[in-house]
């Protein structure tokens, strides 16, 4: 099968990407100080976070502060410090991205595609696939 | 002064993420199975890494592999573990944001604006100033 007929690279986009900080309120200075936009903040109950987002250009910084010590976020922070915690790509076919992926014995945290608040479809890549980076896939 | 007549935030862009990987044969191969395009390797020998770029949209991915124990990314990789090493943005007009980020109080890596090896001017924001984010501003 060509992978090239799953997804079209030029349809590929930088959705987003996560950065785990102890305070929006002081991360969200230096993108501010640029002249960034910065969104109001929004609680996201099932993660157990506040973030606030950046829109540059096509893509956006998702800034997230845990809401909870047994947040993933918080964990994070714990264990590594601040920083950057995922890169998000957009792909045009997820379930066929995700099919081509577990063909290729890609570990993904979940197999199954989940959905999100926001009705959107997403899956993560676990990082021992990707570089030690925490890759998530949302379509669009 | 108004920091809109700085930075025009519709001209920023993420211009890069540094990815930093222990093998870059191993790591580059999730996003062949995306589809994706991943450029021929390239030696920068005064940062001591080996690099394959990854276009994605109007951002790529930039995956270094330390040529050298002394290199930045082999002493981040002993300390942190593979990951996401930088972001980068791209602004306009990089002096001027420079100057505003120092009026500001923001703590940059180095004060002056530094000429890489392919003649692009460029800064780096510390970690500290940036939620824990090296966060490089390039001009263009």
């Amino acid at each position: 099968m060509d992978q090239k007929h799953i997804v079209h690279k030029e349809n590929v986009r930088i959705d987003h990407l996560g950065i785990a900080v102890k305070s929006l309120a002081a991360a969200r200075t230096i993108y501010e100080k640029l002249g960034l936009s910065v969104s109001p903040e929004e609680i996201v109950e099932q993660e157990q976070v506040r973030l606030v987002m950046v829109p540059v250009g096509e893509s956006r910084l998702e800034l997230l502060e845990a809401t909870s010590e047994d947040s993933t976020i918080a964990k994070f922070i714990a264990k590594r410090g601040e920083g950057l915690h995922h890169i998000c790509l957009r792909v045009p076919d997820l379930a066929a991205a995700v099919e081509r992926l577990k063909q290729d014995g890609v570990r993904l945290v979940s197999d199954e595609i989940k959905i999100g608040a926001g009705g959107h479809r997403y899956v993560f890549v676990h990082p021992s696939s990707a570089g030690g980076v925490l890759l998530e896939l949302v379509e669009g």
